[in-house]
């Protein structure tokens, strides 16, 4: 009894049984997908000569920074949380990471003395961002990372392309890398004389509506606004109209072009007279030598003058994978996934803490948003479960054991059934964790030295085929007795079997 | 320049490079073990027919509750926070989960109509304690737990038990699995007459110091009190000495028994006049013919009474694994790992949320613990890095990726190495990388078609049998020039031998 009437007493309490919001629980058939991307990028990012490296889930606050890449907000949500007070951590406060790229510039400027130059780094991990979550949108997710540190030459970006061109395609995922680099678009607006930062940002704007409005939507947004269907009035950048016109012939220089040469071409005529655009051409003309080099092929990766995502983050050279698979729902309407990695060049990140510049580049893979489009789009079902071994009587269990750690020795997954219900609800277990098979070890088969096998992926299949349930039950489809001797061959068939 | 004099601005802001106090970074060795580790155990742990579960960081406070196995603090430091209190989420408290049995209970009661049951689950994560750390204490670790919820039967108890057993063979470490139950405790002092809390819980505390202080520590701990060596006096359980005999035959049952099964003959006696103590033991005896049948050693797991941990926190048997191996730090120093994993039977969890008891029964393996201790056995030296191919002059390098890919394409890791710095500076990177060849394509071999290979290993074994370095070097030990044609068969020659 609680001494509080008003108070319930713990045992009284019934907390309500949810994850928090934005927070979501992941099951076998979602971890498979998931672990076999990480452990297929992994091993890509090694035979490119990138080592393990795992930093904690907290860094503290000052460290961490509040910059995210793609994100037009600075000051976007971290979980954040105050050390003790009274202890050495002397209040400081501590936030979640919120990408994997922050963590690595802390410990390289921390290490970098100690370390072999140029560091490359990979790591895998959850990453938390204290944003409202929606459909397809979770406040933690995975990422997969490669990053140079101590690079400043493009080969270093068309590194981290090619081993995400080659990271999808380990994965058997079809994907498409676009690059950019802001050198371009700031060598084009200083050349148009647009250097005021906010005239430069409705630029960006304007430009990343491109897929969505085409180039005259684009066009109209450079100038004065865009009126919608709706009537609403999108004030525009404001451009005269001397500059629109180059500004649209930038942004449309990979349409419809073959290569990336072909690309490169047309935006040198486009950049002729900007010192800083040729600068930017000229990278990405030796980022395109190396990718043709490494055997990455045309379609593999592009160029895009249109990418804006990220632009206002790193500091050259941008990169962005687009799926190029095509996922229905459960409703059969496609879905639309877009971005599922990026990345760039950020030579400012390790100057944070140690005021030198830091040339460094890297790419992350986007591993929860590719696992929930492999999870749409692979006809694979359910995880296989263990096969069952039927528990008819309490004083047989030793044989059930046995036979269920002989199993196991012969390399398949086996168990007692370990719960109080009968034979038909036991047989409903089995089918529902995907088993095989069931094993029975009644009196009959003890007396006899023998056990009952019943294949049920065959008794799955058929039951699909035959309309009369009676029938079937009473033709036992794919059981056997036979000598307990014999058993662990017939197991080994039928799991390879199916 | 900053506007405010007295604040520096964000630019000349430099925040330290150190991670939070408690949190580590891992580097490619010790990520290698805790990932070998993990993958083993979860082999085993679907072997037994557990399926993958994977629930987030975060809980809301209330379904995680406050309650630690392994802790007699009963308010033990989570890192919590507030949901933002604008949100959906109302400012609900949030807290980052302390172990993976919570959030398992959790989900049980959310998801118990739709499980097939008995439902068995593993999960491996990381679990955060907000507790003042110290030498090989962090805030952050790894477990790799496995657990039944919905069978009461000790046969359950018995699995999990053998499930770590065959984990730590599985992963070649040596451990043993020690095995009570909290009701031959409570029957024996309930048939003592001892049932106020407070003298139960300072007979538990006087039984925890077997290990350090042998039978009469425990028996003058058990009685008035003890004096130690400094003249610091602790309070005894201030049993009578009638009850102090039967508690220490209670405690010792264990020592320079060889099997079980004595085990349970010694507590027969003991406890032969307390039902609770019988039922105790009969779960016991069950548990161990189940363990037998299952094939695991009498030394593999055994019973030991004397096994106080986490008695508080479960409601049955209770485990605990230590680790036999004898393990020395830099210094030569043995260090006491101790236990490495533990659990037990907890039918109270899951009913916190539902109002009905759900028996369950889980292992938790120490991942990180074990990880560490391994890293000190282990021989082994670093991890190995990629081939790197030497750059020469930024005209050859479309030559050096083309290599680098054939490489990669052949199974082996490579890299064209991306700083700016000379040849002797490549040749160290390579070797501190642990590379097993350097790779040169100079102007000479670019003119004949060749390559030159040097074998690092081969030149790291010779450099520490030959005294005269300039002899060494001038012998160019292990370095091969050979058609480039036979570059990769040669590669992978060297890799193979070491």
């Amino acid at each position: 009894m609680s001494e509080n009437p008003e108070k319930p007493s713990v045992s009284d309490f019934r907390p309500e049984a949810r994850s928090p919001r934005g927070f979501a629980d992941k099951r076998a058939r979602e971890i498979a997908i998931e672990r076999r991307l990480i452990a297929t990028v992994s091993k890509v990012y090694e035979d490119f000569g990138f080592e393990a490296l795992q930093t904690p889930a907290f860094e503290y606050a000052d460290a961490l920074g509040k910059f995210l890449p793609d994100s037009d907000r600075p000051n976007v949500g971290v979980f954040a949380l105050q050390d003790d007070p009274d202890s050495e951590g002397h209040g400081q406060w501590m936030a979640l990471r919120y990408d994997l790229t922050a963590p690595l510039a802390r410990f390289a400027a921390q290490n970098w003395e100690t370390l072999a130059k140029p560091f490359r780094r990979y790591a895998f991990g959850p990453v938390w961002r204290n944003e409202k979550p929606g459909p397809g949108r979770l406040r933690e997710f995975m990422q997969c990372d490669a990053d140079t540190v101590g690079s400043d030459r493009p080969e270093a970006d068309a590194e981290v392309v090619a081993l995400g061109v080659a990271g999808f395609a380990a994965a058997g995922v079809p994907a498409q890398m676009r690059i950019n680099n802001r050198k371009l678009l700031n060598g084009l607006l200083t050349g148009l004389g647009v250097v005021e930062s906010g005239q430069q940002m409705g630029v960006l704007r304007a430009i990343d509506k491109l897929d969505r409005l085409g180039l005259d939507g684009v066009r109209l947004l450079l100038g004065k606004g865009r009126k919608d269907e709706s009537g609403a009035f999108t004030k525009g950048a404001e451009l005269s109209d001397a500059a629109i016109q180059p500004v649209l012939d930038f942004v449309a220089a990979a349409q419809g072009a073959s290569s990336r040469a072909e690309v490169l071409d047309r935006l040198g005529q486009v950049l002729a007279n900007s010192p800083e655009g040729q600068a930017g051409l000229e990278d990405l003309s030796r980022i395109s030598t190396a990718l043709t080099a490494m055997g990455v092929s045309e379609d593999g990766a592009i160029f895009d003058p249109s990418i804006v995502r990220g632009l206002e983050y790193y500091t050259g050279a941008v990169f962005e994978a687009e799926l190029l698979l095509e996922t229905r729902d459960d409703k059969g309407e496609l879905v639309r996934f877009g971005s599922v990695g990026g990345g760039g060049r950020y030579d400012d990140l390790v100057a944070r803490f140690t005021g030198e510049r830091t040339p460094a580049t890297g790419f992350s893979f986007g591993v929860s948003r590719l696992a929930a489009a492999l999870a749409l789009a692979e006809t694979q079902g359910a995880v296989r479960g263990p096969i069952v071994i039927i528990n008819f009587s309490e004083a047989d269990m030793g044989d059930y054991f046995r036979l269920a750690a002989e199993i196991r020795a012969a390399g398949l997954a086996a168990e007692v059934y370990l719960g109080r219900s009968g034979m038909k609800a036991q047989m409903k277990y089995a089918d529902r964790r995907m088993s095989p098979a069931a094993v029975m070890i009644g009196g009959d088969e003890l007396a006899n030295g023998t056990v009952t096998i019943k294949d049920l992926d065959l008794g799955r299949e058929m039951a699909m085929q035959i309309s009369d349930n009676k029938q079937w039950r009473e033709g036992r489809p794919g059981q056997v007795t036979l000598p307990r001797a014999e058993a662990i061959n017939h197991l080994k068939s039928i799991v390879e079997s199916h």
